[in-house]
Protein backbone atom coordinates (compact mmCIF):
# COMPACT_ATOMS: atom_id res chain seq x y z
CA UNK A 1 0.00 0.00 0.00
CA UNK A 2 1.30 3.15 -0.97
CA UNK A 3 -0.20 6.65 0.79
CA UNK A 4 0.31 9.96 -1.11
CA UNK A 5 -0.34 13.17 1.47
CA UNK A 6 -2.73 10.52 3.12
CA UNK A 7 -4.67 9.09 0.52
CA UNK A 8 -4.15 5.95 -1.04
CA UNK A 9 -2.07 6.42 -4.38
CA UNK A 10 -0.30 4.50 -6.58
CA UNK A 11 1.60 8.17 -8.36
CA UNK A 12 2.85 11.05 -7.92
CA UNK A 13 1.99 14.58 -9.79
CA UNK A 14 4.53 14.26 -13.07
CA UNK A 15 5.26 17.99 -12.50
CA UNK A 16 7.02 16.98 -8.74
CA UNK A 17 10.41 18.41 -8.44
CA UNK A 18 11.32 15.19 -6.44
CA UNK A 19 11.13 13.64 -10.01
CA UNK A 20 12.66 16.78 -12.09
CA UNK A 21 15.06 17.76 -9.68
CA UNK A 22 15.69 14.99 -7.11
CA UNK A 23 14.39 17.90 -5.01
CA UNK A 24 13.68 15.99 -1.18
CA UNK A 25 14.52 13.81 0.98
CA UNK A 26 13.82 10.14 2.19
CA UNK A 27 13.85 7.50 4.94
CA UNK A 28 13.68 4.11 5.20
CA UNK A 29 12.71 2.19 8.07
CA UNK A 30 12.29 -1.31 9.64
CA UNK A 31 8.28 -2.28 11.13
CA UNK A 32 7.18 -4.49 13.70
CA UNK A 33 3.57 -5.32 13.82
CA UNK A 34 3.07 -1.88 12.23
CA UNK A 35 5.30 -0.29 14.51
CA UNK A 36 8.28 1.72 13.14
CA UNK A 37 11.50 0.63 15.03
CA UNK A 38 14.27 3.74 16.30
CA UNK A 39 11.39 5.87 15.41
CA UNK A 40 12.62 8.67 17.76
CA UNK A 41 16.12 8.84 15.47
CA UNK A 42 14.40 8.19 12.36
CA UNK A 43 11.95 11.10 12.85
CA UNK A 44 15.17 13.09 14.04
CA UNK A 45 16.96 12.52 11.28
CA UNK A 46 14.06 13.66 8.97
CA UNK A 47 13.99 16.61 10.52
CA UNK A 48 17.37 17.64 10.43
CA UNK A 49 17.35 16.65 6.62
CA UNK A 50 14.43 18.55 6.15
CA UNK A 51 15.78 21.53 7.27
CA UNK A 52 18.87 21.35 5.35
CA UNK A 53 17.06 21.49 2.14
CA UNK A 54 14.27 24.23 3.71
CA UNK A 55 11.47 21.31 4.05
CA UNK A 56 8.68 21.33 6.07
CA UNK A 57 9.20 18.59 8.22
CA UNK A 58 5.75 16.46 8.27
CA UNK A 59 3.67 16.54 11.73
CA UNK A 60 5.03 13.34 13.52
CA UNK A 61 1.89 12.17 14.85
CA UNK A 62 -0.02 12.35 11.02
CA UNK A 63 3.52 10.75 9.82
CA UNK A 64 3.11 7.62 12.77
CA UNK A 65 -0.81 6.89 11.85
CA UNK A 66 0.29 6.79 8.05
CA UNK A 67 3.16 4.05 9.23
CA UNK A 68 1.19 2.26 10.92
CA UNK A 69 -1.83 2.40 7.84
CA UNK A 70 0.68 0.70 5.54
CA UNK A 71 2.99 -1.18 7.36
CA UNK A 72 2.79 -4.98 7.08
CA UNK A 73 1.09 -6.65 10.21
CA UNK A 74 4.64 -8.79 11.02
CA UNK A 75 8.13 -7.55 10.12
CA UNK A 76 8.45 -5.26 7.22
CA UNK A 77 9.66 -1.92 5.88
CA UNK A 78 8.34 1.41 5.29
CA UNK A 79 9.87 4.38 3.31
CA UNK A 80 9.09 7.92 3.18
CA UNK A 81 9.77 10.29 0.25
CA UNK A 82 9.11 13.25 1.14
CA UNK A 83 9.67 16.18 -1.48
CA UNK A 84 9.08 19.83 -2.39
CA UNK A 85 5.92 19.24 -4.19
CA UNK A 86 4.88 20.18 -7.58
CA UNK A 87 5.51 23.51 -9.22
CA UNK A 88 6.16 25.87 -11.89
CA UNK A 89 9.05 24.46 -14.46
CA UNK A 90 12.39 25.85 -12.73
CA UNK A 91 15.07 25.52 -10.34
CA UNK A 92 13.26 28.59 -7.97
CA UNK A 93 10.86 26.79 -5.19
CA UNK A 94 7.43 28.84 -4.93
CA UNK A 95 6.51 30.70 -1.49
CA UNK A 96 3.67 28.01 0.07
CA UNK A 97 4.64 25.60 -1.93
CA UNK A 98 2.78 22.21 0.15
CA UNK A 99 5.35 19.14 0.58
CA UNK A 100 4.60 15.77 -1.17
CA UNK A 101 4.31 12.80 1.48
CA UNK A 102 4.89 9.65 0.34
CA UNK A 103 4.57 6.31 2.66
CA UNK A 104 5.03 3.40 1.12
CA UNK A 105 5.34 -0.26 2.87
CA UNK A 106 8.14 -2.98 1.53
CA UNK A 107 8.34 -6.41 2.44
CA UNK A 108 11.68 -7.23 4.71
CA UNK A 109 14.00 -8.46 2.36
CA UNK A 110 15.86 -11.72 2.48
CA UNK A 111 19.17 -10.44 3.96
CA UNK A 112 17.32 -8.71 6.66
CA UNK A 113 14.98 -11.49 8.21
CA UNK A 114 16.45 -12.90 11.43
CA UNK A 115 18.27 -15.97 10.23
CA UNK A 116 20.01 -14.44 7.53
CA UNK A 117 23.70 -14.57 7.78
CA UNK A 118 25.49 -11.71 10.22
CA UNK A 119 28.54 -12.65 7.63
CA UNK A 120 28.68 -10.53 4.33
CA UNK A 121 31.34 -10.00 1.36
CA UNK A 122 32.11 -6.57 0.35
CA UNK A 123 34.30 -5.04 -2.46
CA UNK A 124 35.59 -1.56 -3.03
CA UNK A 125 34.17 0.37 -5.50
CA UNK A 126 35.41 2.36 -8.61
CA UNK A 127 33.86 5.86 -8.34
CA UNK A 128 34.43 8.61 -6.17
CA UNK A 129 32.17 10.21 -4.26
CA UNK A 130 31.87 13.70 -4.99
CA UNK A 131 32.62 16.03 -2.22
CA UNK A 132 29.59 18.62 -0.94
CA UNK A 133 29.45 20.03 1.97
CA UNK A 134 25.91 21.48 1.60
CA UNK A 135 24.18 17.86 1.10
CA UNK A 136 26.98 15.62 3.29
CA UNK A 137 25.20 13.37 5.87
CA UNK A 138 21.70 14.41 4.10
CA UNK A 139 19.73 10.91 2.80
CA UNK A 140 18.42 13.24 -0.03
CA UNK A 141 16.61 11.79 -3.34
CA UNK A 142 19.70 13.01 -5.50
CA UNK A 143 21.66 9.45 -5.33
CA UNK A 144 23.06 9.02 -8.75
CA UNK A 145 26.25 8.25 -7.12
CA UNK A 146 24.69 5.54 -5.46
CA UNK A 147 23.14 3.86 -8.65
CA UNK A 148 26.58 4.04 -10.88
CA UNK A 149 28.24 2.58 -7.60
CA UNK A 150 25.77 -0.30 -7.08
CA UNK A 151 25.96 -0.86 -11.19
CA UNK A 152 29.70 -1.96 -10.45
CA UNK A 153 28.87 -5.27 -10.13
CA UNK A 154 26.17 -7.85 -10.55
CA UNK A 155 27.15 -10.91 -8.44
CA UNK A 156 24.73 -12.04 -6.22
CA UNK A 157 27.48 -13.04 -3.60
CA UNK A 158 28.87 -9.54 -2.77
CA UNK A 159 26.21 -7.64 -0.68
CA UNK A 160 28.06 -4.29 -0.48
CA UNK A 161 30.15 -1.97 -2.21
CA UNK A 162 32.66 0.26 -0.18
CA UNK A 163 32.87 3.76 -1.73
CA UNK A 164 36.17 6.42 -0.95
CA UNK A 165 35.76 10.19 -1.82
CA UNK A 166 37.55 12.00 -4.54
CA UNK A 167 40.65 12.41 -2.67
CA UNK A 168 40.90 8.56 -1.43
CA UNK A 169 38.83 8.88 2.03
CA UNK A 170 37.16 5.91 2.79
CA UNK A 171 32.99 7.19 3.34
CA UNK A 172 31.10 4.04 3.58
CA UNK A 173 29.03 1.56 1.68
CA UNK A 174 26.21 1.89 -1.13
CA UNK A 175 23.43 1.50 1.19
CA UNK A 176 25.55 1.32 4.29
CA UNK A 177 27.51 2.75 7.11
CA UNK A 178 30.74 1.97 8.30
CA UNK A 179 32.33 0.33 10.84
CA UNK A 180 35.17 -1.08 12.10
CA UNK A 181 37.52 -1.83 15.15
CA UNK A 182 41.28 -1.65 15.91
CA UNK A 183 42.92 -2.38 19.12
CA UNK A 184 39.78 -2.06 21.41
CA UNK A 185 38.64 1.18 19.59
CA UNK A 186 35.51 2.05 17.07
CA UNK A 187 35.93 3.66 14.06
CA UNK A 188 33.59 5.07 11.60
CA UNK A 189 34.24 7.49 8.63
CA UNK A 190 33.75 11.27 9.29
CA UNK A 191 30.90 12.91 6.63
CA UNK A 192 31.12 16.52 6.13
CA UNK A 193 31.90 16.44 2.83
CA UNK A 194 29.76 13.26 1.37
CA UNK A 195 27.86 10.26 2.51
CA UNK A 196 24.92 9.61 4.36
CA UNK A 197 24.95 10.13 8.02
CA UNK A 198 22.59 7.19 8.94
CA UNK A 199 20.43 6.41 11.97
CA UNK A 200 22.12 2.87 12.74
CA UNK A 201 25.39 4.70 12.56
CA UNK A 202 23.82 7.42 15.51
CA UNK A 203 22.66 4.33 17.39
CA UNK A 204 25.80 2.61 16.98
CA UNK A 205 27.71 5.58 18.33
CA UNK A 206 25.69 6.17 21.29
CA UNK A 207 25.69 2.64 22.03
CA UNK A 208 29.82 2.46 22.14
CA UNK A 209 29.79 5.32 24.28
CA UNK A 210 27.81 4.33 26.95
CA UNK A 211 28.86 1.10 27.22
CA UNK A 212 32.59 2.82 27.23
CA UNK A 213 33.81 1.98 24.17
CA UNK A 214 36.28 4.47 22.83
CA UNK A 215 34.38 5.45 18.89
CA UNK A 216 36.06 7.69 16.46
CA UNK A 217 34.78 9.48 13.62
CA UNK A 218 37.62 9.94 11.12
CA UNK A 219 39.35 10.36 8.10
CA UNK A 220 40.82 7.63 6.70
CA UNK A 221 42.58 5.61 4.19
CA UNK A 222 41.35 1.85 2.60
CA UNK A 223 44.44 0.90 4.45
CA UNK A 224 42.78 1.57 7.60
CA UNK A 225 40.23 -0.78 6.71
CA UNK A 226 42.34 -3.43 5.70
CA UNK A 227 44.34 -3.27 8.82
CA UNK A 228 41.47 -3.43 11.14
CA UNK A 229 40.51 -6.01 13.73
CA UNK A 230 36.67 -6.57 11.79
CA UNK A 231 34.68 -4.47 9.75
CA UNK A 232 31.26 -3.97 9.86
CA UNK A 233 28.51 -2.55 8.35
CA UNK A 234 25.00 -1.00 9.31
CA UNK A 235 21.89 0.22 8.33
CA UNK A 236 18.21 0.85 9.38
CA UNK A 237 17.44 -2.37 7.71
CA UNK A 238 19.99 -5.02 8.53
CA UNK A 239 21.83 -3.57 11.48
CA UNK A 240 24.61 -4.95 11.81
CA UNK A 241 26.39 -7.08 9.49
CA UNK A 242 30.09 -8.25 9.77
CA UNK A 243 32.52 -8.11 6.18
CA UNK A 244 33.99 -11.26 6.29
CA UNK A 245 35.70 -10.63 3.06
CA UNK A 246 36.49 -7.20 1.05
CA UNK A 247 37.71 -8.41 -2.35
CA UNK A 248 40.85 -10.35 -1.66
CA UNK A 249 41.06 -9.55 2.27
CA UNK A 250 39.14 -11.91 4.47
CA UNK A 251 38.89 -11.67 8.66
CA UNK A 252 38.16 -14.31 11.56
CA UNK A 253 35.22 -12.80 13.71
CA UNK A 254 36.69 -10.51 16.60
CA UNK A 255 33.83 -9.86 18.53
CA UNK A 256 32.79 -6.91 17.70
CA UNK A 257 29.72 -7.31 15.40
CA UNK A 258 27.71 -9.58 18.11
CA UNK A 259 28.61 -7.00 20.32
CA UNK A 260 27.63 -3.78 18.52
CA UNK A 261 24.57 -6.12 17.32
CA UNK A 262 23.14 -6.27 21.22
CA UNK A 263 23.83 -2.90 21.73
CA UNK A 264 21.93 -1.72 18.72
CA UNK A 265 19.10 -3.68 19.39
CA UNK A 266 19.16 -2.98 23.63
CA UNK A 267 19.29 0.28 22.68
CA UNK A 268 15.77 1.57 23.68
CA UNK A 269 15.56 5.29 22.72
CA UNK B 1 -0.59 18.13 -21.89
CA UNK B 2 1.45 14.99 -20.58
CA UNK B 3 2.10 11.85 -21.98
CA UNK B 4 3.70 9.27 -19.94
CA UNK B 5 4.87 6.54 -22.17
CA UNK B 6 2.60 8.22 -24.94
CA UNK B 7 -0.48 8.10 -22.98
CA UNK B 8 -1.96 11.08 -21.68
CA UNK B 9 -1.48 11.44 -17.79
CA UNK B 10 -0.40 13.53 -15.04
CA UNK B 11 0.90 11.25 -13.25
CA UNK B 12 4.16 8.54 -12.89
CA UNK B 13 4.67 5.84 -10.27
CA UNK B 14 4.85 6.43 -6.88
CA UNK B 15 7.74 3.73 -7.22
CA UNK B 16 9.60 5.34 -10.10
CA UNK B 17 13.66 5.36 -9.76
CA UNK B 18 13.53 8.88 -11.04
CA UNK B 19 11.72 9.93 -7.87
CA UNK B 20 13.58 7.71 -5.46
CA UNK B 21 17.08 8.57 -7.11
CA UNK B 22 17.30 10.71 -9.30
CA UNK B 23 17.73 8.39 -11.69
CA UNK B 24 17.54 9.53 -15.16
CA UNK B 25 17.93 12.47 -17.59
CA UNK B 26 15.85 15.54 -19.15
CA UNK B 27 16.06 17.72 -21.96
CA UNK B 28 13.95 21.72 -21.97
CA UNK B 29 13.53 22.36 -25.71
CA UNK B 30 11.91 25.23 -27.53
CA UNK B 31 8.86 24.05 -30.32
CA UNK B 32 7.68 26.47 -33.08
CA UNK B 33 4.44 25.42 -34.27
CA UNK B 34 4.91 22.10 -32.84
CA UNK B 35 8.74 21.21 -34.08
CA UNK B 36 11.17 21.23 -32.07
CA UNK B 37 13.91 23.60 -32.61
CA UNK B 38 17.72 22.96 -32.61
CA UNK B 39 16.39 19.51 -32.75
CA UNK B 40 19.45 17.42 -34.25
CA UNK B 41 21.03 18.52 -31.57
CA UNK B 42 18.48 17.82 -28.72
CA UNK B 43 18.60 14.30 -29.67
CA UNK B 44 22.21 13.43 -29.85
CA UNK B 45 22.49 15.03 -26.60
CA UNK B 46 20.02 13.17 -24.94
CA UNK B 47 21.07 9.93 -26.86
CA UNK B 48 24.57 10.92 -25.21
CA UNK B 49 22.90 11.47 -21.64
CA UNK B 50 21.56 8.08 -21.82
CA UNK B 51 24.53 6.30 -22.44
CA UNK B 52 26.28 7.96 -19.91
CA UNK B 53 24.31 6.25 -17.44
CA UNK B 54 23.15 3.32 -19.28
CA UNK B 55 19.73 4.09 -20.28
CA UNK B 56 17.92 2.95 -23.87
CA UNK B 57 17.50 6.46 -25.34
CA UNK B 58 13.82 6.43 -27.22
CA UNK B 59 13.30 6.31 -30.80
CA UNK B 60 13.38 9.33 -32.72
CA UNK B 61 10.63 9.28 -34.40
CA UNK B 62 8.21 8.42 -31.14
CA UNK B 63 9.87 11.08 -29.28
CA UNK B 64 9.05 13.64 -32.35
CA UNK B 65 5.41 12.36 -32.73
CA UNK B 66 4.73 12.78 -28.85
CA UNK B 67 6.91 16.54 -29.11
CA UNK B 68 4.41 17.69 -31.92
CA UNK B 69 1.14 16.15 -29.90
CA UNK B 70 2.36 18.39 -26.63
CA UNK B 71 3.69 20.83 -28.47
CA UNK B 72 1.42 24.88 -28.23
CA UNK B 73 0.50 25.77 -31.50
CA UNK B 74 2.20 29.02 -31.53
CA UNK B 75 5.92 29.14 -29.30
CA UNK B 76 6.33 27.08 -26.47
CA UNK B 77 8.79 25.25 -24.56
CA UNK B 78 8.63 21.20 -24.14
CA UNK B 79 10.29 18.97 -21.40
CA UNK B 80 11.24 15.58 -21.88
CA UNK B 81 12.05 13.72 -18.54
CA UNK B 82 13.76 10.07 -18.96
CA UNK B 83 14.01 7.72 -16.50
CA UNK B 84 15.38 4.08 -15.16
CA UNK B 85 11.75 3.28 -14.78
CA UNK B 86 9.79 1.98 -11.97
CA UNK B 87 11.48 -1.35 -9.58
CA UNK B 88 12.27 -2.81 -6.34
CA UNK B 89 13.67 -1.12 -4.02
CA UNK B 90 17.17 -0.83 -3.73
CA UNK B 91 20.04 1.15 -5.91
CA UNK B 92 20.62 -2.36 -8.35
CA UNK B 93 18.77 -1.73 -11.21
CA UNK B 94 16.73 -4.76 -12.66
CA UNK B 95 17.19 -6.71 -16.06
CA UNK B 96 15.18 -5.94 -18.79
CA UNK B 97 13.94 -2.75 -16.95
CA UNK B 98 11.32 -0.25 -18.72
CA UNK B 99 12.41 3.46 -19.00
CA UNK B 100 9.82 6.02 -18.39
CA UNK B 101 9.47 8.64 -20.56
CA UNK B 102 7.60 11.81 -19.71
CA UNK B 103 7.03 14.60 -22.64
CA UNK B 104 5.30 17.48 -21.83
CA UNK B 105 4.49 21.31 -22.76
CA UNK B 106 5.07 24.58 -20.88
CA UNK B 107 4.38 28.04 -22.17
CA UNK B 108 7.16 30.02 -22.74
CA UNK B 109 8.53 32.03 -19.88
CA UNK B 110 8.41 35.64 -20.39
CA UNK B 111 12.01 36.34 -20.21
CA UNK B 112 12.26 34.00 -23.31
CA UNK B 113 9.67 35.94 -25.68
CA UNK B 114 11.10 37.59 -28.61
CA UNK B 115 10.74 40.90 -27.24
CA UNK B 116 12.33 40.51 -23.83
CA UNK B 117 15.57 42.28 -23.37
CA UNK B 118 18.32 41.05 -24.52
CA UNK B 119 20.32 42.42 -21.42
CA UNK B 120 20.44 40.50 -17.82
CA UNK B 121 21.71 41.18 -14.56
CA UNK B 122 23.32 37.70 -12.63
CA UNK B 123 25.52 37.56 -9.32
CA UNK B 124 27.85 35.11 -7.90
CA UNK B 125 26.09 32.21 -5.55
CA UNK B 126 28.14 31.16 -2.63
CA UNK B 127 27.73 27.67 -3.19
CA UNK B 128 30.64 25.56 -4.72
CA UNK B 129 29.89 22.68 -7.29
CA UNK B 130 31.12 19.53 -6.19
CA UNK B 131 33.34 17.63 -8.54
CA UNK B 132 32.39 14.31 -10.37
CA UNK B 133 33.64 13.42 -13.62
CA UNK B 134 31.11 10.61 -13.45
CA UNK B 135 28.04 13.20 -13.98
CA UNK B 136 29.86 15.98 -15.69
CA UNK B 137 28.09 17.39 -18.57
CA UNK B 138 24.96 15.36 -17.99
CA UNK B 139 21.65 17.03 -17.75
CA UNK B 140 20.33 14.38 -15.29
CA UNK B 141 17.99 14.55 -13.02
CA UNK B 142 19.95 15.23 -9.31
CA UNK B 143 19.81 19.12 -9.60
CA UNK B 144 19.78 19.84 -5.81
CA UNK B 145 23.07 21.71 -6.29
CA UNK B 146 20.89 23.80 -8.58
CA UNK B 147 18.04 24.22 -6.46
CA UNK B 148 20.21 25.21 -3.55
CA UNK B 149 21.80 27.99 -5.80
CA UNK B 150 18.82 28.87 -6.81
CA UNK B 151 17.72 29.73 -3.83
CA UNK B 152 20.35 32.28 -2.69
CA UNK B 153 17.96 34.80 -4.04
CA UNK B 154 14.69 36.00 -4.62
CA UNK B 155 15.10 39.33 -6.07
CA UNK B 156 13.77 39.31 -9.35
CA UNK B 157 15.67 41.53 -11.12
CA UNK B 158 18.82 39.12 -10.69
CA UNK B 159 18.09 36.70 -13.55
CA UNK B 160 20.69 34.15 -12.85
CA UNK B 161 23.20 33.13 -10.77
CA UNK B 162 27.01 31.76 -11.49
CA UNK B 163 28.73 29.23 -9.73
CA UNK B 164 32.45 28.16 -9.44
CA UNK B 165 33.45 24.82 -8.40
CA UNK B 166 35.14 23.79 -4.85
CA UNK B 167 38.54 24.81 -5.98
CA UNK B 168 36.59 28.03 -7.00
CA UNK B 169 36.92 27.67 -10.93
CA UNK B 170 33.95 29.07 -12.69
CA UNK B 171 31.62 26.65 -14.62
CA UNK B 172 28.38 28.42 -15.45
CA UNK B 173 25.14 29.64 -14.46
CA UNK B 174 22.77 28.21 -12.66
CA UNK B 175 20.05 27.07 -15.64
CA UNK B 176 23.00 28.59 -17.87
CA UNK B 177 26.03 27.92 -19.84
CA UNK B 178 28.55 30.73 -19.44
CA UNK B 179 30.46 32.33 -22.20
CA UNK B 180 32.77 35.43 -21.96
CA UNK B 181 34.29 37.37 -24.86
CA UNK B 182 38.00 38.74 -24.30
CA UNK B 183 40.91 40.96 -26.61
CA UNK B 184 38.64 39.37 -29.80
CA UNK B 185 38.35 36.04 -28.59
CA UNK B 186 35.52 33.90 -27.30
CA UNK B 187 35.83 31.56 -23.87
CA UNK B 188 33.49 29.44 -21.95
CA UNK B 189 34.38 26.85 -18.73
CA UNK B 190 35.52 23.22 -19.50
CA UNK B 191 33.21 20.66 -18.08
CA UNK B 192 34.68 17.74 -17.19
CA UNK B 193 34.35 17.73 -13.75
CA UNK B 194 30.80 19.47 -13.29
CA UNK B 195 28.46 21.66 -15.14
CA UNK B 196 26.05 20.59 -17.78
CA UNK B 197 27.22 21.32 -21.06
CA UNK B 198 23.74 22.08 -22.66
CA UNK B 199 23.00 22.03 -26.40
CA UNK B 200 23.20 26.10 -26.78
CA UNK B 201 26.81 25.80 -25.74
CA UNK B 202 27.35 23.26 -28.18
CA UNK B 203 25.97 25.32 -31.10
CA UNK B 204 27.71 28.69 -30.03
CA UNK B 205 30.92 26.83 -30.27
CA UNK B 206 30.02 25.46 -33.77
CA UNK B 207 28.69 28.94 -35.22
CA UNK B 208 31.97 30.72 -33.55
CA UNK B 209 34.25 28.00 -35.45
CA UNK B 210 32.59 28.11 -38.68
CA UNK B 211 33.03 32.16 -38.88
CA UNK B 212 36.60 32.00 -37.62
CA UNK B 213 36.01 33.13 -34.22
CA UNK B 214 38.37 31.08 -31.63
CA UNK B 215 36.73 29.80 -28.89
CA UNK B 216 38.66 28.57 -26.22
CA UNK B 217 37.61 25.74 -23.43
CA UNK B 218 39.08 27.12 -20.45
CA UNK B 219 39.34 26.56 -16.40
CA UNK B 220 39.17 30.14 -15.63
CA UNK B 221 39.03 31.78 -12.08
CA UNK B 222 36.04 34.37 -11.83
CA UNK B 223 38.70 37.38 -12.79
CA UNK B 224 38.65 36.43 -15.92
CA UNK B 225 35.03 36.69 -16.54
CA UNK B 226 35.40 40.33 -13.88
CA UNK B 227 38.02 41.02 -16.96
CA UNK B 228 36.30 40.51 -20.02
CA UNK B 229 34.82 43.11 -22.44
CA UNK B 230 31.59 41.13 -22.94
CA UNK B 231 29.90 38.60 -20.68
CA UNK B 232 27.23 36.28 -21.77
CA UNK B 233 24.68 33.19 -21.10
CA UNK B 234 23.12 30.95 -22.89
CA UNK B 235 20.33 28.01 -22.98
CA UNK B 236 17.95 26.28 -25.34
CA UNK B 237 14.70 28.47 -23.87
CA UNK B 238 16.36 32.05 -23.62
CA UNK B 239 19.10 31.88 -26.32
CA UNK B 240 21.84 34.28 -25.93
CA UNK B 241 21.76 36.98 -23.00
CA UNK B 242 24.42 39.45 -22.31
CA UNK B 243 25.19 39.81 -18.46
CA UNK B 244 24.74 43.54 -18.32
CA UNK B 245 25.67 43.37 -14.50
CA UNK B 246 27.31 41.42 -11.88
CA UNK B 247 26.83 41.94 -8.60
CA UNK B 248 28.17 45.60 -8.74
CA UNK B 249 29.97 45.30 -12.14
CA UNK B 250 28.48 46.36 -15.21
CA UNK B 251 29.36 46.20 -18.90
CA UNK B 252 28.52 48.31 -21.88
CA UNK B 253 28.00 46.50 -25.13
CA UNK B 254 30.93 45.40 -27.01
CA UNK B 255 29.01 43.56 -29.98
CA UNK B 256 29.45 39.84 -29.14
CA UNK B 257 26.04 39.24 -27.78
CA UNK B 258 24.34 40.23 -30.89
CA UNK B 259 26.94 38.25 -33.44
CA UNK B 260 26.46 35.55 -31.46
CA UNK B 261 22.57 35.71 -31.69
CA UNK B 262 22.62 36.15 -35.04
CA UNK B 263 25.03 32.56 -35.46
CA UNK B 264 23.05 30.77 -32.94
CA UNK B 265 19.95 31.15 -34.96
CA UNK B 266 21.45 30.99 -38.37
CA UNK B 267 22.89 27.60 -38.16
CA UNK B 268 20.23 25.79 -39.62
CA UNK B 269 22.03 22.02 -38.21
Amino acid sequence: MILVNGQRSDTVSALDRGLAYGDGVFRTLRTHAGQPLWWRDQYAKLATDCAALALACPDEAELLAEISRVAETGEGVVKIILTRGSGARGYASQQGQTCTRIVLAAPLPPHALPDAAVDVTARWCRLRLARQPRLAGIKHLNRLENVLARSEWDDPAIFEGLLCDDSGVVIGGVMSNLFWAKEGELFTPELSLCGVAGVARTRLLRAAMRRGIRARIERSLPDAILAADEVMICNSVIGVRRVARLDDVSWSPAGWTDTLKTALNDDLD
